[in-house]
């Protein structure tokens, strides 16, 4: 297997995008990313695109708008966790010897979308959701056993949320820069008890991209090639495990895979962007992920060691909270976020000196228990 | 790169399946694939679903009911050719070395659909779709251009239709089983001159699943594993050029990268799967895969040397036209038709002593020029 560098990164704006087509915010993220990598259309091989609504076709109408044309493409879906599975797939095959360069591009358009209700309403064929279990009610549910369990308290959940915007008033591309207090948070609309407002991620149009190419060609084109150390995918046991539904054993499984293939454990970890849906989903995903032990999550925040400046910033991008989460889009934008810090190019939220970045996504339907998908992708400059 | 082998085939039966829910008809596919191939669930390490209507976690939520889980699982859309993009992805995953088996599948629910009526009417960011240019108007002014060019007739098109509507009643599962004559063809409702009723590939809900492993490890389920010795999967200048729209240049660069990596040429095929959409379509394709030089394919049907039992056999399962075309699976279920034959178990449309065949897939959004994607897949015994 060949190493494999990500060579450029772009993302559209974030935000209520309904004057824009697909088209249009997906090409914005593809020239973006060229332009960054210094590559020629024709010079990618293959392209994998994730979109989840009306996805017909997806990479070749918005690549032929670059003049991309006459190669193997794919439109992959995978719920959140889709951007994901397309840098994954241009990974695989350039890992294997298959082409030396392609793209991953995820876009999403739900502002406008009729189908946007979906996103917290019933799926067909689930049947927690046809019994009216929404996305809101799940991590409510998973919100009171964390408190139950563990101790934590809605403070400490809204912490999450002002932190993660917080962040995001760093980041020129953040739907929402506007800093928030813990009781700003808590006193937010409540949506399910003890969820509110502000503990839950927009609705956002928006994409992201990124160039990928063997580590040997890489070379030609950068002096700072980023590295895919390692790369993970998986589906099966998903949001809660019956016994205990703050236990996820697929985001467990699926970190250690990629760590074993990196050669690392969390450790060694300099910073994480992961899904953050809803605040008290970020506590979770830390001890998924083994920053810290189980039901030691919120010690974290409370510690501001996730805090960008802190000992392991995670989602100094603003995270799906502040920067928004078009779902496709987000598994490629919060690589691309990691590449920005292992480059030293984050500006103002650069994490120091970072080494090794984590990114991590997770989606499936309502009922959850097997539909899902889990990615993590490890980089090292 | 390894040896990769077909060892399951499985389908649903086609039709209108409103009754049934797309976890229904997809799981009988896997159900008969599994047992085809005599594997356990549990031995299945990698699976790729395809779906083009609401494709949420297709493969997840389908796998999950054969106990199918902790696996990568990975959701492709890619229009007609969406069924062939899941094989393909299962196929360099084994030949890659990354796994050692996998399930592909395809399901369409397309009857009971809201959005069935996209197949035929303008999509989103489709300039000529917007413009009125529907499916069934692009075969038209292709076949009005085939008659001008090459001197073919409506009785020309309509013996392909009148041919696979004989192969489809030698196949339990197709749609429509009924032999017509070409004046029942000619005769049959006015769609867009020259093309009726009888030209058009019907609405079908419908599903089909191959597990794929590697040769070394196929021989312990079976003695006649089928092998893949070819694959492409290409998008780009699509539907028609320009300069003469009977010519897809798509098509033959798909064909010839497939016949390359095959190490074999069109005259070493003895059948052909291939996407027959529209009856006049049928002789485009003949022409792109080389089975006949440029405007010389309706001698092919006139000759009877596609018709069962002929030189080359094409579509001897009945085609999109007889057997129907439930998109994301037709191109799963052609596949499985070409192992068949290969395996000598296509019953009385058996192709005799088949060695090698061939299976095609083309897809695209109505203006088409770029956004469509075209699959070959070789298949020896």
């Amino acid at each position: 297997m060949r190493e494999v560098a990500v060579i450029g990164i772009g993302q559209s704006i974030f935000g209520k995008l309904s004057h824009m087509s697909a088209i249009d915010v997906g090409r914005d993220a593809v020239v973006a990313a060229l332009k960054d990598a210094g590559v020629n259309p024709k010079d990618i091989q293959v392209a994998f695109a994730s979109r989840m609504y009306d996805c017909w076709v997806t990479a070749q109408s918005i690549l032929k708008e670059v003049g991309i044309t006459g190669i193997e493409m794919v439109n992959v879906e995978n719920a959140c966790a889709g951007g994901a599975t397309a840098f994954r797939g241009v990974w695989k095959d350039i890992a294997d010897g298959r082409y030396d360069m392609g793209i991953a591009v995820g876009v999403e358009m739900i502002t406008n979308s009729p189908l946007a209700g979906k996103l917290i309403s019933p799926t067909k064929d689930d049947l927690d959701g046809e019994l009216g279990l929404t996305m809101p009610g799940i991590f409510a549910l998973l919100a009171r056993r964390q408190m139950e369990m563990y101790g934590s308290t809605i403070e400490d959940f809204a912490l999450i949320s002002v932190k993660n915007h917080h962040h995001g008033c760093m980041n020129p591309f953040a739907q929402y820069k506007k800093e928030f207090t813990v009781e700003d948070v808590v006193n937010s609309h409540m949506i399910c008890d003890p969820i509110t407002l502000l503990q839950c991620c927009p609705m956002t149009d928006g994409a992201a991209a990124a160039v990928l190419c063997s580590l040997e060609k890489a070379r030609q084109y950068t002096s700072r090639p980023i590295k895919v150390i390692g790369s993970a995918l998986l589906s099966g046991e998903y949001m809660y495990r019956m016994s205990d539904i703050t236990l996820s054993p697929l985001g467990s499984k699926t970190a250690n895979i990629a760590y074993k293939m990196a050669g690392v454990g969390p450790e060694d970890i300099d910073l994480v962007e992961l899904h953050d849906a809803f605040a008290n989903e970020e506590i979770l995903r830390y001890e998924e992920l083994g920053l810290c032990k189980q039901g030691d999550g919120v010690r974290l925040v409370r510690d501001k060691e996730t805090w960008a400046g802190g000992r392991i910033p995670v989602n100094p991008s603003g995270g799906l909270l502040s920067l928004g989460h078009p779902l496709s889009a987000s598994g490629v934008r919060n690589i691309a976020e990691i590449v920005l810090h292992l480059r030293g190019q984050a500006g103002e939220r650069q994490t120091p000196n970072a080494k090794i970045g984590l990114a991590h996504m997770l989606g499936g339907t309502l009922s959850g228990v097997e539909a899902g998908a889990c990615s993590v992708h490890i980089l090292a400059r």
